[in-house]
């Protein structure tokens, strides 16, 4: 493990650049020691910027989608020989347990093989045919056939620190096997393992030339270098999606962006549940894992939870005891269950979020009751995770607005469905919300409420306790995105996510001319 | 035909409401007569977004797309016995030819009756399904099955003034059928059509109240009043465009926006063609129609002409001839065959906009050269068609990039087919570009090269001199909109145009659960 503060190089314009300057050191968040430094000072963006769009897509664009899905599953297989260090990355770099670093790791990897299989099968064409011909008037003779067709631009992703591998490669698959390249710029508190993986792929030379860069350290003039057909996809903080949708690119060059930020995402247990149901138990297993993977820094994480008024105090005990079984520390010791957060800073941050979501709440599990194993408090970023409760959840905003990101939840009681919709509502948009129940009729009826407000809703009912994918997993096969708050962006989803690297449009035309397209005239 | 500056009331909260102040004066571009006023000063605008969001919502949100759809037919009967009215009103308000006053009224109309057909077959459900189940691992038990549901919030369209007609409807048939209430904002030089039309639906009394509202004059305060659950549409200049991209409700809450901005279309004759060629002559007829109709003021409309260089003479000169045959002048007078600009505004931009042009082309066709028809030079808003030219169509940027929005077009020359798709590209991205040429396998090449910077490509060839459906015209069943300069929306394009006002849920579940929404499992 390197331990010295060596610089990342960056990859752009088909070369490994080092930045100028000190840059910014990044640390081990649990033992507090410098590994390594990132810069992207100096670097020549247009030039980058443009060998991508140039060198990059013309390569990408002359294959067929079956071939860009062979790169994939070559890259697929450069990731596999070197998981190993990745998860020493992981484990150095972002204080994760090995269980942990699977789902930013071995998530991104399986991501990346499900568009590697998915694209093989559109097979050896350049281009998607959109719908059947429609006729203009009554006269079959002209028609019109929508396609779709890769953008000849770049896909710049500026992605959020707590999955530095699976946030590079759901964007890249997709983008790659529209035959657009991808330049990303990770997150610089974690943004050695993104690198890292960038490196292991460049190098094995599975990829065309200027298909994949990656821009380390400062994001500072990587909107300026974007041109109308490029796209722009971001994962973050609101307030950087304010930044990145105000930029100039975005207002007036109609850059497509897609933004995927935080939402207070909830989960609901059915109005006729009691304590000693099983679809009680299994809320509490869920929200239990939830709160404590990746020590609760998942975009997904149930931040509220919603239960029948009654068994409001019947769930601050038994989430409060299994949480408080939960042990929090170093990853590198296996009898611990919850690692760091990412950094100091994040556990300044928790600790502030926590300090103000506790002027509105009560304290139903606290963790700070949470002794750290194999980890000096003063250094390490860990914290036990902490239970909120209100009783007045109506009468309250901050727990509906304020995302702590970390391992942090509040428990809310309702009186009717109609009071738990509108208080889940009052999120302004998640990514997701779970339903606990037994009732396949209830559970149809309660998605298509809150389908309008969410990207995704998870049912969890007894006879798919086993099967079931996880509230907080973002399974490539479904939509991963939110409205509003969520930051309205749509990825995954199956093929549905090629659209965002795809421009439609609409060939009106001769029948004999669109027979050559290859429509179904 | 009412002469004297009457305040149009405005409809919001489900009343009639008069705006106060002195408003906007509406003028005759002809004649010069004042023909009404718009204010919509002191409207409480979060009251009526709250009604419409609120009471409009729900009632449409109970329908299906059937009962919905049933809206859209009732309206359009609605429209029909009215349309005299309408013809009298676009001649006053925008000085159109009753030729071109039919494409926006009936071309409006037909827009609306198109959905009202397509949403019946859409059946007696309130959301649709998106693709059919994935399997989310091996076991079958769990699924996820995407879905589409109506948005709980409401459109705001924000309009553009040569189609107030047209423009009301093509917007609000999709947004009404999926059950999304419309407010619209019409520009306020030609706000009389659109005001008079809403007017006429609601007091027909057909669609549930909240469903359609109609705001005039100023646009302040419009955007303030959106939540993250709400869409804006807007049609207009680029400039309109960045302050709405710009604005919180879009950067900080995710509300949804499609913007449909000028470009620079253009028409591409094909590499093989020559002086007496089948396809010459349609290049000529579709551009002279093109540049005439509504004097120029069709965001579609053609701006730039590429020729094979040797034919760029034998262009210009039958080009020319046609254009001196242009009648231009009162549009009640039948000899006319091109009206007038929408305002004296209009017509100084036009005029500032060819100063600009001309100091990087020369005149092939002069419009200062045509005498008026019945109008006033000193008073009406009526200008000749010009057709400028420039050799060296590489090294000038203006055409390229200035819109004048006028019966205004450029002729360049290209010495290859690569050099020519460079040209178009150097519009960074058009609503559309027409390609003549009579062959199929050319054809089906080009579109695809041209298809990622347009939202539609047409193809016009011998064999479809009859029934093509026209460049410049907006057929609801194609894509309308383009990327990059062209503000990068999406409307129209048959149901692809509900997807705006839907949005997409992954619903994760049981076999059971899912079989409850319809699912095929």
């Amino acid at each position: 493990m390197n331990t010295s503060p060596s610089p990342l190089p960056n990859y752009l314009a088909g070369r490994w650049q080092t930045g100028s300057g000190p840059g910014t050191l990044l640390r081990d968040p649990v033992l507090g020691t410098e590994l390594a430094r990132v810069s992207s000072g100096g670097l020549d963006l247009a030039e980058g910027f443009a060998f991508a769009r140039e060198q990059g897509g013309r390569a990408l664009r002359a294959m067929s989608y079956r071939e860009r899905a062979a790169l994939l599953a070559a890259a697929v297989k450069v990731l596999q020989t070197h998981r190993d260090a990745y998860y020493e990355i992981a484990t150095a770099n972002s204080g994760t347990t090995a269980k942990d670093s699977a789902v930013d790791i071995d998530g991104g990897i399986f991501t990346l093989g499900y568009y590697a299989k998915q694209g093989k099968a559109l097979g050896d064409v350049r281009f998607m045919l959109d719908g059947r011909p429609a006729r203009m008037g009554k006269d079959p003779s002209f028609q019109s056939q929508h396609v779709m067709v890769p953008t000849h631009g770049v896909a710049l992703f500026i992605n959020a620190f707590n999955f530095p591998s699976w946030g590079l490669w759901e964007k890249a698959a997709p983008a790659l096997l529209s035959g657009v390249p991808v330049i990303v710029k990770p997150a610089t508190a974690t943004a050695w393992l993104t690198q890292r993986m960038v490196q292991d792929v460049i190098d094995a030379g599975v990829l065309p030339a200027g298909a994949l860069s990656v821009v380390c350290g400062s994001s500072n003039g990587l909107m300026d270098a974007l041109q109308p057909f490029d796209v722009v996809s971001f994962t973050g903080s609101a307030e950087t999606a304010h930044v990145i949708r105000s930029h100039r690119a975005v207002t007036s060059e109609s850059v497509r962006v897609n933004i995927e930020a935080d939402s207070l995402n909830s989960a609901l247990l059915a109005p006729d549940a009691d304590a000693d149901s099983e679809v009680f138990k299994l809320l509490v297993s869920e929200l239990v894992r939830e709160m404590t993977v990746k020590a609760g820094q998942k975009c997904t994480a149930i931040r509220r939870i919603f239960v029948p008024a009654a068994l409001y105090d019947a769930a601050a005990q038994t989430i409060g005891a299994k949480l408080a079984g939960v042990t929090v520390g170093n990853p590198r010791n296996t009898s611990v269950r919850m690692g760091s957060l990412v950094s100091r800073e994040q556990l300044d941050a928790v600790q502030a979020g926590l300090a103000q979501l506790r002027t509105q709440s009560e304290v139903l599990h606290d963790g700070a009751s949470h002794a750290l194993v194999d980890a000096d408090p003063a250094i390490a970023a860990c914290v036990g995770p902490t239970l909120l409760g209100t009783r007045q959840p109506s009468d309250v905003q901050m727990p509906h607005e304020i995302e702590v990101f970390g391992p942090v939840a509040t428990l809310m009681p309702y009186a009717s469905l109609d009071e738990a919709l509108k208080l889940i509502r009052r999120g302004q948009g998640s990514l997701v919300t779970s339903l606990y129940c037994d009732d396949p009729a209830f559970i149809a009826d309660a998605a298509l409420e809150l389908a309008s407000m969410h990207g995704r809703v998870h049912a969890i009912s007894p006879d798919v306790a086993a099967t079931q994918s996880g509230h907080g997993n973002v399974m490539p096969m479904s939509l991963h995105g939110g409205p509003g708050r969520a930051g309205g962006g749509e990825e995954l989803g199956g093929l549905r996510a090629l659209n965002f690297y795809h421009r439609r449009c609409a060939v009106q035309a001769s029948t004999a001319a669109l027979q050559r397209l290859g429509a179904s005239v």
